[in-house]
């Protein structure tokens, strides 16, 4: 098998130990006799990869005992339009910080749901930033934040201090760093970045928020279904959630997210430093805002970025190419990314600067 | 491992050559390097995966060509909400044969929308036989059927004749043998039976039906968008769709939907035969109505049930159990399950009849 540095945006890495686990589980899971995707759902086996997957997500965020957790379809897409229809009340208004593509399309969701505010947005700088130092209105019934904005590199280093409550998108850092739940409302988070492969969104809630938006909900969307019935109202998507059992565990033995911070903190100074020392390559993103998980350079000169291409894609460096919103590159280097990868990377980066500097 | 013989309703069985490649895949995807839960759903070769997805359901359905299909999430249980949202006028009418539980929970869902008409019912005999012989209304927007019963092992032989639209969801029979699809609008099927693991849905529809409800449809929950995308408008369960293409190409290798019938023919025609000649045992779905799929079967002294699901259990026959609303035994023999484990059950029967017939 070659050795390619993944350094997809998502769905992306996952720790090899992990996918070897789930490979053989879809032979045969446990010594059952059964493959993970024969199995029944309603199975004792099944049952209890379930429980432990809802326990591990509340050990590793330590999640407050008055909060849910419910594991659910659709990616975070489907959450834009299930975050209004539970919690933004008819008549009411509801606020979002938009910092992205996903905040922008958080947002035109609940448009579709009454009246909205854009409290802050960077998009006036291309989505370079976080915006800081904003009036957040009272009357609000909530306030949207994305976390995390792949495509342009920037991440909420913290969070507003506010006494509206907060929902937000974590999809691509959540389970990276602790972070205090007390402080939202709700978060959501597509699985397929550090939790495991694509098809399962977590959703962590305060438990007495839903049932006041004086909306009819489908029983599918109402969040109260998935919650009252342990996220298996209907079929789960079965492997999606024991990969992500496996991925959660691997998190747990590695000393959970106090320890996982300081392992992404360490890869992405390497990175950064690269891009802030090499006389070729500058960091569109605002120094104060930059992601731990999706780094993303630019070429000062852009006509030299095809041949970086190519030698990056020579040294098996996959998946760097940026968003076209943004140009040049991004390294996503998610939970699972090693540091040698990064390493690869920044070697490349250097060797290339002697070469045009 | 040992030998199980899974009849579970589903998730459940798939072919062991699925199962096994799947597995190779979530290691490494054809010497890509990657494995198929940590690769980019825009690769080429992922793409590639999602296009032979879409045509393998074309060929094998006879798919015409001015139908689309897409790939979803949420379960069959979404698609409850997601058709009237899409087909419902306002102010309109829709009807529903109610041949189960699955069809009273999209009954339920459509009764959100406006005024609902239950078309044809069999809840008078415990859904035990399919409707036939109705008025069908010319003055709703669509009937809604459920083609095969998986609680109650009912099927429909026939669908009705009419030239009000029909929509089916076909969770538990579709790619067991051929369809006419262009006697429908839509047809929906949850992946988790005949065509591959939980996670996934498969949508037919006829062009030109969308858009014409009156209904502000949010984005992710209007059917164009995912038509639109090539069911890429989001990151999708890329492995419930890779490992669904497996199982279709196993289905198309052995022959095409024809061929699975008369297995799938064959298999049921053992099993009932047996609940017919068996002095033990007796079917509580009417004859006529018999499932390919789901086997429904009790005992005519229930007392001795308990004795039989022992029996099962020696014998590695998992699954067996029937549903609470129906009790007894039901042995799911979808495409997947090999003659040999049917004549294991029918064995168990026979030599459980020696002993106390």
């Amino acid at each position: 098998m070659k050795k390619i540095h993944n350094f997809s945006a998502g769905p992306c890495i996952l720790p090899k130990e992990v996918m070897q686990k789930a490979a053989e589980s879809v032979v045969e899971y446990n010594n059952s006799g059964l493959s993970i995707i024969e199995m029944s759902h309603r199975s004792k086996d099944f049952e209890s990869i379930m429980d432990r997957s809802h326990a591990i997500v509340r050990e590793l965020l330590n999640v407050p005992e008055n909060y849910d957790v419910c594991f659910l379809q659709g990616g975070a897409s489907l959450q834009f339009m299930m975050v209004p229809e539970n919690l933004f009340p008819v008549g009411g208004k509801v606020g979002y910080v938009n910092t992205g593509v996903w905040g922008t399309k958080a947002l035109k969701e609940a448009q579709l749901f009454g009246e909205t505010i854009e409290v802050a947005s960077s998009k006036d700088k291309n989505f370079s930033y976080i915006p800081k130092g904003y009036n957040i209105p009272k009357d609000i019934a909530y306030l949207h934040l994305t976390s995390n904005n792949t495509i342009y590199g920037t991440q909420f280093k913290s969070f507003p201090e506010t006494t509206v409550p907060l929902v937000c998108d974590m999809s691509s850092d959540i389970m990276s760093k602790p972070v205090d739940v007390s402080k939202f409302d709700l978060i959501y988070a597509g699985a397929q970045k550090n939790i495991g492969p694509a098809g399962v969104v977590v959703v962590i809630s305060k438990k007495g928020i839903f049932g006041k938006s004086g909306r009819t909900i489908p029983t599918m969307l109402d969040y109260r279904t998935h919650i009252d019935n342990g996220s298996m109202f209907n079929t789960p998507p079965c492997f999606s959630i024991y990969t992500s059992l496996l991925t959660m565990e691997w998190i747990k033995n590695l000393g959970g997210l106090s320890e996982m911070e300081k392992i992404n903190e360490a890869k992405a100074k390497i990175l950064y430093d690269e891009i802030d020392s090499n006389p070729l390559f500058t960091g569109p993103a605002a120094k104060e805002d930059r992601s731990l998980m999706n780094v993303t350079f630019v070429m000062k000169d852009p006509s030299l970025e095809p041949e970086f291409a190519k030698l990056a894609k020579e040294r098996n460096l996959s998946g760097i190419g940026g968003h076209r919103s943004v140009g040049g590159f991004r390294a996503s280097i998610y939970n699972a990314m090693p540091i040698e990868s990064v390493q690869a990377l920044v070697d490349a980066m250097r060797d290339f600067s002697k070469k045009y500097a």
